[in-house]
């Protein structure tokens, strides 16, 4: 198999290098550029013709996109550590936080990035700044909800560094990278962060 | 257990309902009138911080949130019929399907629910119409692209009725009910809907 991924900042692809190294699995990486235009090149667009990364291309021919999708299927295939859940509720309440993560905070900072921000410009046409600016309140509102509840735990569910922390911190990063930056009273959330970020996984 | 569920046209409550109803699986069901605002009362709220419907509340008092979240635990519980995928492919295939059609469809009909729609205007003030009317187009845009994937296929997999078609025709219901139709020529989309409407889970 070989694995489409694109370097920082964009936060997909990152995902998905981070549960690999969470796993300790290698697969062959081949990194496309954004800024170069090779995810809309022909050749790209034969394998995956929505033109994202990641995309994960199996032996077989077919092809898998979607970031979370791509690691529930590396779960599947390496069971170990779990990093889906480790029974019923467990994977259902990590799926709550994943949703939320993608839902609340992810959606939010999109909206934000394509309607805000000066290096979207060119592509988002036109952008209505102002409901992108109500989004960048919407986005640290979560962020403070996600404050509240790392209060009295060191990762989401409670338990274990699962995939929806490796969700959020993509997201986190991503924030910084357009200015959406956690108020610093927030200090559940920025340890967490300090945490999520030492595991030699984030630097995948 | 109890399942805390809300009427038509209420799109999320409704697909645990078809989820359940799939794989012949009977819960008690609580029916919340979300008009008189039983999601906000102080005894749901006790159960469910964030007011919402569906919520699952399980014998020993935890509960779990969010639709989808709530099917793989029923998934997990009573695996038969498979509606999350039969193997790590076709799970995560799935998967595919339920992102796009949660982050392109289900975001885009929200958007121009919350933005456009009189109903919403009293609760999202201001709303920005001309931005809501360009998730109008990107709807119906997706829908399209559905079309061009259903041309071959049955169900969004190929294979057999899923979460992601439980999904989806929440999805194209919920369209329905804030006026964003799918435009006649989309046959394979329509010839989808009238699949999944004529199965006796679409009335759960």
């Amino acid at each position: 198999m070989l694995l489409y991924s694109a370097p920082m900042p964009a936060p997909n692809p990152r995902r998905v290098r981070i549960f690999l190294a969470e796993k300790g699995v290698t697969v062959p990486i081949r990194d496309l550029s954004l800024r170069d235009g090779d995810h809309k090149k022909p050749e790209f667009v034969a394998i995956n013709p929505m033109g994202q990364a990641p995309t994960l291309l199996l032996d077989d021919g077919r092809a898998l996109t979607e970031s979370v999708s791509i690691c529930r299927y590396f779960e599947s295939l390496h069971p170990e550590p779990p990093l889906f859940g480790v029974d019923a509720y467990n994977a259902a309440e990590i799926d709550v936080w994943l949703r939320r993560v993608e839902f609340r905070l992810q959606r939010a900072l999109g909206l934000v990035w394509q309607h805000t921000h000066p290096f979207t410009a060119h592509l988002v046409k036109p952008q209505y700044k102002e409901f992108g600016e109500t989004q960048r309140k919407a986005a640290l509102a979560y962020m403070r909800e996600l404050d509240t509840a790392l209060a009295d735990r060191e990762w989401l569910d409670g338990r274990a560094y699962t995939i929806a922390d490796i969700v959020l911190l993509s997201c986190i990063d991503f924030g910084l990278f357009i200015g959406v930056t956690p108020p610093e009273d927030l200090r559940a959330l920025g340890a967490w962060h300090q945490r999520a970020t030492t595991r030699p996984s984030s630097k995948a």
